[in-house]
Order: C-alpha cells, then sequence, then structure tokens
C-alpha cells in the first residue's frame, strides 16, 4: 500500500474527510527512510516533527541516572512517536527515538499541525482523538509499569504488539518490561 | 471565584470561546461537592464522567498484586481526572478516583464532551490541547517512575505541586514515588 492509502484508513477511523480535504491533508506530510540504528531524536535535539510509522519499527527510550536503558514506547506501522513534551512546549528532548529495523515514515512538522487543525475541524477531531488514543495508552503503560507482575506485563506486551516477538531483541523487550535480560529468560526461556 | 469564573479562565488558557459560546459550553457541567475519604470511581465502576476540580485534591491510584498502593496523579484545583481508558473506551474502571481533602468539581459527561466538540470547533481545539497537555504528563509521570533517583523525582513533584506538601499526608506521597514511608523519611526527615 501506498504512504498516502496507509494514512487515509488511519485517519478514516477516527474522522471523515472528503477526498479533497484528505489531499490537503497529506500535502502536509514528508515521506522519509531511515536506516535501522538511526536516530530520528537525540537527548538535547530541538524537536520539529512527529512520525507516523508506514513500515519498520521504532523505539522511544530513556537512559536513567544509573545508565540503565528504559523503552517506553515501541512505535509500529500506524503508530506515533515523537518526543511530545519537547514537541508541544518546544524544549528540547529528554528522549530517544531511533530504529528498530529499516522504518519509513511520515513527518509532520508541529506548525502543519496547528495550522491543519484550524483550518479543518476535521483534522482537529481526528488529533484530538488520535492523542486520547495516546494517553490513554501512556497510562497504561504507567499502570503496567507499577504492576509488578512481570508475567502479567510481557502477555499484555504480546498482545498489544503481536509482531513484537518476530521483530524485536529480547533485551529490548526486557528493557520495555523494566526487568532484566537474566530474569526474562529465567520466565520464558527465551 | 465561581465555578463558571474558574473554568472560563482555564478554558481562556487554550481556547477563545464567544461569551455564548461559553454559557452553551458552561451548561452541559454539572456542579458537584465531594467529602473527603469519598470515591468517585472505584474499580469495577462504569465510568460516564470527567471531573474538573474546582477546589480540593482528588487522587487516582491502584493496588498492583502485592497490594501496594501507587498514586498515578494527584488533581488540585483547575486539573483533570477520570479512568480515561474506561471513559474514552466504554469499560469498566482499572482505577480508583478519590478525596483528599472535601472536593468540588464539574463534571461533564462523555456524550456531552463529544456532542460540545462536535458542535463548537473551539471546544474541540480545547480539549485537543487538555489532552495533549494530559498525555505529556502522563510521559513525565513515566519517565520519573523509570528514573530511580528518588531526591529528584521528590523535588520534581514538589515543582509541579508546591501546594502538596502541605495537603497530602507523607504516606501518600511515598506511594506516588514508589517509595516506602520509611524511605521517604530517610531521606528527608519528614
Amino acid at each position: 500500500m501506498e504512504a498516502k492509502e496507509i494514512l487515509k484508513a488511519h485517519v478514516a477511523k477516527i474522522a471523515t474527510l472528503t477526498d479533497e480535504q484528505f489531499d490537503y491533508f497529506f500535502s502536509h506530510f514528508k515521506q522519509q527512510r531511515f536506516q535501522k540504528g538511526q536516530a530520528l531524536i537525540t537527548e538535547g535535539d530541538k524537536v520539529d516533527c512527529e512520525y507516523f510509522v508506514l513500515s519498520g519499527c521504532l523505539k522511544s527510550f530513556f537512559i536513567n541516572d544509573d545508565l540503565k536503558m528504559f523503552i517506553l514506547q515501541f512505535a509500529m506501522p500506524t503508530w506515533w512517536a515523537s518526543d511530545y513534551n519537547a514537541l508541544y512546549n518546544n524544549t528540547k528532548a529528554t528522549i530517544n527515538v531511533d530504529c528498530i529495523t529499516d522504518t519509513e515514515v511520515l513527518s509532520l512538522s508541529n506548525d502543519d499541525r496547528e495550522k491543519l487543525c484550524n483550518e479543518l475541524h476535521n483534522a482537529e477531531h481526528f488529533f484530538r482523538w488520535r492523542t486520547n488514543k495516546g494517553y490513554v495508552a501512556a497510562q497504561k503503560r504507567l499502570l503496567s509499569f507499577m504492576n509488578n507482575n512481570v508475567k502479567y506485563r510481557y502477555e499484555e506486551l504480546l498482545k498489544l504488539y503481536p509482531e513484537l516477538y518476530n521483530i524485536v531483541p529480547k533485551n529490548l523487550i526486557a528493557a520495555y518490561l523494566g526487568v532484566s535480560r537474566e530474569t526474562l529468560s529465567r520466565l520464558y526461556n527465551t
């Protein structure tokens, strides 16, 4: 499927745009390819864009004071990723976003998103519900992190991202769950 | 300040509504008073409303499998609270919301929020940015939880909620930080 069709199908799940409106909406996105390991956002960067994943997989992560990596989110196709704190508040990135595999995205600048939301009520509706879903996912992520039942959280993760198991190295799954690679191995013989 | 004025000032920080539009917007809210300790949402409940705090303080919390309480959020005046996962997805509550002190709120039903967003582009703009800010707060909360530097997190908490220290018992602050009451005492002689 072409980039435009992928985005169109994604938007149509939430908001109704006419073909003309969608063409205009789409004209503000820029298609980009990144290679495995390449960084889209690095801590300390100025953040101008958010990314809609077309193919591949991103991770957003954070290195804590003990140099331990925590993964906030994996972004698979039709997921969005950015450092939204930095993007919305015009501050420097405090998290990193990079590619687990070669990845294709559509990027949208902060200014263009606000312009689209201002010009098209339906675009504003789309982005409101996009963020509502993101908010709920972030809340669930926090609850999952607080609930110290690793088995439950591991199964929840695979339910949320069924394809993950084949794509993502086990050490990154451990970093998402907040446990050591050894703990994960012990529990699942992975 | 009256309830209407408090909400009006809050909305005006994000969106521009005419007086007539705001009167209409406000007519969908219902003012309610709750007593210290009273529950607004209990795990397993059907969730219909979200709450805008006028005075007092709410906490949203979760009891994990080891019966340990974790506080997701404190909601002070002009903050919003609900179980948004349950509210948006029409599922049963997985978290609890109750009153740390006597609390006055304005409640808004899910249906009325959607109706307002549909009828008024500016209301949709307001709620989009309200949720954007909530999303960023949830992300920061997760980062703060992952970063195991308790001292940093404690100071961050008091920066975020300066009035908290006087309102909230220390055991609840510990439950927010994810540490024991004893650890908090040892660090701060509180």
